[in-house]
């Protein structure tokens, strides 16, 4: 039986595809470009701006923000912090990607400063960096992999969804995704995925896709890792090298239809009593 | 028959293949990887600099110099003006991309700068950015990609062209070139190159190359355009992903020989009385 | 009969694949992608990390330091400066590319100035780079490919590895890699290798993966550049496009083991008397 998440999810990609929404990424060097042809593939259109003197005024003609912190300095934190609070007034949804968050003081601390200065629709990171700003006592990460598991980060994942009034999504071989009171674990994926460089990144502006055509944030978030996990799962075939892999990855991203979705989706959905 | 124009693309991209020029890039995050091997794959040499301190010492250096304002700051503004002002002095072709002019007023002020500091042998955009350009009224663009088809940009291409004594390209699923009396229409092409981010740029990137070897930025236009359409045809076959298509165009730009383009291209040659 | 240098670099990238080392990269725009790429094929956990705010904090996370100078202004200069005298400190390895050094003053003095203030264990460069800095005279280069062949740089080489207690590789057709005193020659890569953008500077990321888990610099650069230069000779089979050829690279990497490093190394090992 198709459950009624696995349907929001292949109706919110014929959405996307549909819409062509514009997606505003500030972003890092490293995934500029796969970041910007997963988002083709999937069928949005990225743009990619991070000048302070041009940010307010991109985000105006976008469906999205996302910010992504993984190549960050200072100029880039004001940059981010404008083009946030244009988007909160204009009502745009944010994703937040607090790369290596736990890692640098900096790091943390500009996520914080986004949190507060700019909220976000969606927080998506992995479990360490999701662990370094929901609380968690004592984190200690290793760069900008997580050295955590998925299963670590969900007390801390709820807390921080509560404290702001977000939603939030972590990560990892079963994604977990929650607003405090909703939550979903999607087992889709595939393990060649961190592989790649930045796959964590594309998670990131997919979800800002999804929240550009689903005004549900927590629904957009499930759609679209649950989509980009099934097209992850497609590249897979025949276990190709990650070189080959990542090419995959953007022709599956392109190929991927609501059948696969409808077929494919593993979504547990929990309740605020799970 | 054989055009023409179809034996000047021929004989320009075997002299690139036999003169490697060295082609200064100024350009955007995003596509700095794929634009550096499309030049490689080409037979030019490629180099990214972009220090204040450095751009005027290395166009030096250089057969052209290609600007492209993608993912722009006021820093890299300076530096796209000075080096574009040692080229003009050094008497070195500029090929200026204007990313997503008209889209935000740092990018439309920026290209009218560069136009105005730094005269451009040859203007590379799509038919947004063209309009925006070209004093046509009420262009509304969306980030980077044209809102726009190529013919609507025609009397914007003219004017520009004119206007600045430049060449003025458009592309698109039909290209354009103009330098105000000479007109050219390149059906060269295929729809992926579309799905591919950087495809534009790379196009300028590589008209930077012809210009080069070819003194007449006219012909050195049509010329690269006519080439990468033709690339962009070769690597389309079995009609891929968009993430294989942008392997195999790197490929179909290595391969790609005198003899093919005599045998595909498709140019239309127009006069000033067209 | 196998060599006691392959047996080494087949044991060094068994301890790579065990032991994940941590590398930090401060390296240039163009190759962020592919650099992080290389080294998550090969076992290694990158992090790019360029902020003068952070990058003292990220460095003491790492096993290696990768200073790269491709694209480069002077704000990074200053945090590669800082992240090397702390991994000097820590006693972390660092290696040194001075890409497009001998192209502009700014390049040469940037590397002179690291040779100085962050003392690298590797030098990693081509033929005309490392001429420039070891003092060879009337070099002349040209962009960021080298005008020269390994041979030529032999002299240079072993000065500028005499003059910094430093480790010197050369790479090219034959890599050549001396600390002074000790000399190898390897013979291991492939031609398409040149025609594939930044795979010099995935070279030097490999060494620092190397440099973090075999504590002699020397040995460490022999391994890393057998190492890669055999997954280049993997990858080629059939002679692929320099698109596909890309791809392949980063498969081999992957898929890459001590039984291949054993059966293909061609190192050739001096003394001091050589």
């Amino acid at each position: 039986m198709i459950s009624k998440e696995a349907e929001q999810a292949a109706a919110a990609l014929d959405a996307v595809r549909d819409r062509h929404p514009l997606v505003h990424n500030i972003t890092n060097y490293v995934v500029m470009n796969n970041t910007a042809n997963a988002l083709l593939a999937l069928g949005a259109s990225p743009v990619m701006a991070h000048a302070v003197d041009e940010v307010e005024e991109m985000v105006q003609l976008a469906g999205a923000l996302v910010l992504n912190i993984g190549t960050l300095s200072s100029a880039w934190v004001e940059a981010m912090t404008r083009a946030g609070q244009r988007a909160v007034r204009l009502g745009r949804p944010i994703v937040l990607d607090p790369v290596g968050a736990g890692a640098t003081h900096l790091r943390t601390e500009a996520s914080k400063l986004l949190l507060d200065e700019a909220p976000p629709s969606v927080v998506r990171g992995n479990a360490s960096e999701i662990m370094a700003l929901g609380g968690a006592r004592g984190v200690v990460t290793r760069g900008v992999d997580s050295a955590h598991g998925v299963d670590e980060a969900r007390a801390a994942a709820d807390a921080l969804a509560v404290a702001n009034r977000t939603v939030v999504a972590v990560t990892g071989p079963v994604d977990y995704v929650t607003d405090g009171r909703r939550r979903a674990e999607i087992a889709n994926g595939h393990a060649l995925m961190g592989r790649v460089t930045g796959t964590g990144c594309m998670s990131s502006a997919i979800t800002g896709a999804f929240c550009a055509v689903e005004r549900d944030p927590f629904l957009a978030a499930v759609a679209a890792l649950t989509v980009f996990g099934i097209a992850g799962e497609l590249a897979a075939e025949g276990l190709p090298g990650p070189g080959t892999y990542a090419v995959r990855l953007i022709d599956a991203l392109s190929s991927i239809d609501a059948r696969q979705v409808l077929a494919m989706a593993k979504i547990r959905m929990g309740g605020a009593e799970a």
